[in-house]
């Protein structure tokens, strides 16, 4: 029994070889086709290809092949504001009827009224009573029915597709061509944890325990004789600029190789990546079409680009940019 | 060369397909070996059959088979104390020479004059004391090598072994079975997160991301030119209790289907699996037998074992019974 094993498994494997050596030759003339031939995309195989290569100086083990993504601007756009905020907007006007007190209470008031002006001037602390008020007192079951129920419905304003539609393209082949390779792809965003979470799995083909976020505190209760997660109106964490680090150590405990960010926020990921032993890649995405997507860095309100586009250059990092080096930005073009 | 391909991949699947059946026959009479046969063992046997039986009314996807582990006294042992306590006792000694203060400091003057009596007195505010005074001040990097140094040399004071060696043979087997079966195992301990990280991957083979405990903040800094997160005198997260099904849904996003216990730190996090939709397993090792381990529940200070003793007796969860169920304890004996 034992031989005859030992013989199949010596064919099987001989095939596998063969078939991964014609697979390989395929996978390379094809994993990146929204991606133009060009410097930027030279470098994103060359190093997948250095980390990859088994005697390569450059080789870095499976299990240590973690790549990290900033979501807003980095996998799916962000323009005219953080998809989130559409989503807080959204509840708002569907939780109204149980709130008369809104009518009369801003920054409430100015959303129901459709009065971005005074939105806008309720600042962080206006932006931290709607996110409490949308985000808190329902079980964590809950919650993720109502993202499901949004995320499945609503549309983007400009494009009028839903919003897991306004993914990129080459966003998409990187990360299935990474995984491919053996990364591990993550999610380090500032977003909600909560509100990644329901869908980034189908959307990203990252599943829920890959994704990390800012988060609320949750409280666990017996109601009703059954176990519940409450959600508090109280932050847990912040899971942006310094705090990406922070998330990186505390929820992989390990020290990624390739991180892809496009804004400010996005600064601190991209240096703790690069000060790691080994080889690392760093990479920026430059919104730079306003055609196709937006152009937008160094003077927007959402996904300011400024102080890291400067490092980024002086140290040599990867700009992405959109208009010369994506051949198309959105699936649906 | 498409045609050629087909070809072998339909022999390479063919065969992998009956190396699997042969791999699958051996392993149902060898994958828990240090069990001894009888009720625990076959209800492991078969509700892992059940939810992995494609087309089973218990059948559950891959991405979904979350395995949930406490660590002290469920994976390895936390008697005469729990081990990270061995390790903050060897780190005051050994940091004593820079804090002369201490001399005359409790808690610490009680261990430099190895007082237990104060020591125990000093309770859960020296405790904290004591970790904060081991555990921060220095960055990720410099705790992860205080540890690995610590890990690779300390021994256990009864059985005179490396403290990786007290792991229990029958829970490394489960958790081979498990992960073969395609399950993703998690620790989620009161233990500190980055006390576990540096070994678990050695001695258990759940990698860094896959474990779950009690943390303190972390700080990100830039260090002569170079990023650092530097460990800081303040709770982050306590992972145990109540705190188990909030770490689970923070780290996990998902709910798991078995989950394996052995004290009342362990309720909630077994309360919580139960809830879930589906086939689910919940499991208490309880710790009877005084000679080759140790023999102890409701009157323990460490691993105390007495409302969910009571709760899995009147739920009908798995109770593994030390003396009974466990042919072989550790790899050791």
């Amino acid at each position: 029994m034992q031989g005859i094993k030992y013989y199949l498994v010596v064919i099987a494997t001989t095939l596998n070889f063969i078939i991964g050596l014609t697979s390989m030759n395929l996978a390379q003339t094809d994993a990146l086709p929204s991606w133009n031939n060009g410097q930027v995309k030279e470098s994103i195989i060359k190093f997948v290809t250095d980390v990859t290569t088994q005697g390569s100086p450059d080789f870095v083990p499976v299990a240590e092949r973690i790549a990290v993504f900033d979501n807003d601007g980095t996998l799916w756009s962000e323009k005219p504001f953080y998809n989130q905020f559409a989503f807080i907007v959204d509840r708002v006007k569907e939780m109204a009827p149980q709130h008369p007190e809104w009518r009369e209470q801003q920054p409430f008031k100015a959303i129901l009224e459709g009065d971005t002006e005074t939105l806008a001037a309720s600042g962080m602390e206006g932006l931290l009573q709607l996110t409490m008020a949308t985000h808190a007192g329902m079980t964590t079951v809950e919650f993720t029915e109502i993202v499901k129920d949004w995320i499945g419905k609503a549309q983007h304003p400009r494009f009028n597709r839903l919003y897991t539609q306004m993914v990129y393209q080459p966003m998409l082949e990187l990360l299935t061509y990474l995984r491919s390779n053996g990364f591990k792809t993550y999610i380090v965003s500032g977003g909600g944890i909560d509100f990644m979470r329901p869908w980034t799995e189908k959307a990203y083909g990252i599943p829920p325990e890959q994704v990390i976020g800012s988060s609320i505190k949750t409280k666990f209760e017996i109601r009703e004789g059954k176990p519940v997660l409450v959600r508090q109106a109280e932050i847990d964490f912040i899971d942006d600029k310094e705090g990406k680090p922070v998330g990186i150590n505390k929820f992989i405990g390990r020290r990624p190789i390739l991180a892809f960010g496009n804004s400010d926020g996005d600064l601190e990921m991209l240096q703790w990546t690069e000060a790691g032993d080994g080889s690392t890649m760093m990479a920026i995405i430059h919104h730079t079409d306003g055609e196709r997507e937006w152009e937008y860095d160094r003077n927007s309100l959402v996904g300011k680009l400024d102080k890291a586009l400067d490092i980024a250059r002086s140290q040599g990092w990867l700009i992405v940019d959109m208009k010369r080096d994506w051949r198309q930005v959105f699936s649906f073009d």
